[in-house]
């Protein structure tokens, strides 16, 4: 990218900080929003986090992370349904306008019957988070992530959820380390533009070797995804949003995050 | 399955065993197919492990597996090919009806790239296939190998593969444990029968959590797969061939291989 207008992190990407340094840190090297993950709110005035972001100059692009709707346990369905209702209102108080929903798995049922509790939570929440202004984002989750994280491992599989429902606040965020190796990225990037639905968009890298199923993603560059590749498919779909970067990595998280931002600015800057 | 009829198992499944006692073990059990990996093969005389095969009453049901087409490096696609063709007359030579192929991919170059390498390799070898006698099975691979192991990720882009080749002895495999996520599975497999390229089934189960990237499956019914349930969508689809266990584990590996093997039987007669 030639200038960082568009740079997002997400709170998550320099765990190590607390909220305060990273509000401060990421305004310092010009990056103007920010991704507040929900652990950064506990124990916190939401309104005074509200405050701080905005005294730093820097922007609240999304809420991460809701969902987790898929239960063969009713009980527990009910439960995630209110704990997303109270993420909305979260979300409405911080001045954050989207959610973005990682929407669950559950091994002991039916891929289809995970997927369809899904669509059952999302029709309900949807309404509430429209009168609260805000909008939420599915994220398919790469296949290794099927059995207990989401049902939803495709941009096909998004973008058909997002049809299916016919809900204006209801879209997309596509995340490059969830959607590199498929080969319908092209087409589905596209079809998500053209149904309305590119809500957001994470960018990282995926390690090779990767060496943990969770929290070994790396920057933007030191991967084998062509980030740049997928934003050109990205921005010709017409989205025109801010770029979230999102990295779990223990690895990095050891390092110096200083010096860590810098190479994701950097990084941006160049490979993106 | 209502009986062993169809019971193939993997030499890689119990690798602490050799093929000496391999054969012996899948006889005894009652198990009519043997899939071979092509580690077994080194050092021996490929006549010979054929009689041993044939006197214990089994059947080679495949050869397993060749592939690894794609590299940004011409010279490494050039050996490639060159040792696919040796592994057909290997299979030829020990009367292996079908080569499994992994297809490759190499992180250094776009997936496009990978794809078109994968493509032109096949075209190049399976002529000589044919003469020998020998089909070809594309597998698509679970997505957490996209990077270096195949760029052929889904039952889609296999079948999609095979439509462009149009080549009689050029099919699919399908594994479970590389395509049950996929929320295209049933109608990918019914497609895959259409083209008449159901050339191979192989089960085994996801562990959850799976705890290794390639280590760690499990046997059917003890993960999260719905396995009796692909395998019906693979019997609406026409295929009629032996369902091949292929488990790599290397805690089961560690077990009592002979129990072990009770196990995969008993889990063939109850979960597929």
């Amino acid at each position: 990218m030639e200038d960082l207008s568009r740079l997002c992190v997400h709170t998550i990407t320099t765990k190590p900080w607390s909220l305060e340094i990273a509000v401060e840190q990421y305004a310092r090297a010009g990056i103007p929003g920010i991704a507040v993950w929900r652990d950064v709110l506990e124990g916190r005035s939401i309104s005074a986090v509200r405050s701080l972001i905005a005294n730093a100059g820097l922007q609240v692009v999304s809420l991460v992370r809701g969902g987790f709707f898929a239960a063969a346990d009713a009980a527990a369905r009910k439960r995630a349904v209110e704990d997303n209702l109270r993420m909305i209102a979260e979300a409405a108080e911080l001045g954050a306008p989207l959610i973005v929903l990682v929407c669950g798995a559950d091994p002991a049922q039916p891929l289809a019957e995970s997927r369809k509790q899904i669509l059952d939570a999302i029709r309900e929440i949807a309404p509430v988070a429209a009168d609260a202004g805000v909008k939420l984002a599915i994220e398919p989750l790469h296949p290794m992530y099927t059995d207990t994280k989401s049902a939803i491992p495709t941009i096909k599989s998004a973008n058909d959820a997002c049809v299916e429902l016919g809900l204006d606040n209801v879209g997309v965020a596509l995340d490059v380390y969830h959607i590199w190796w498929d080969p319908e990225v092209e087409n589905e990037i596209r079809r998500c533009g053209e149904i309305g639905a590119l809500f957001g968009f994470h960018v990282c890298d995926w390690r090779v070797p990767t060496r943990d199923f969770l929290l070994d993603r790396t920057i933007m560059g030191e991967g084998c995804i062509d980030v740049a590749g997928i934003r050109r498919m990205v921005d010709a779909a017409g989205y025109t949003g801010f770029i979230e970067v999102e990295i779990f990595s223990s690895e990095l998280w050891a390092t110096d995050q200083s010096k860590y931002l810098q190479r994701i600015v950097q990084a941006y800057l160049e490979k993106v």
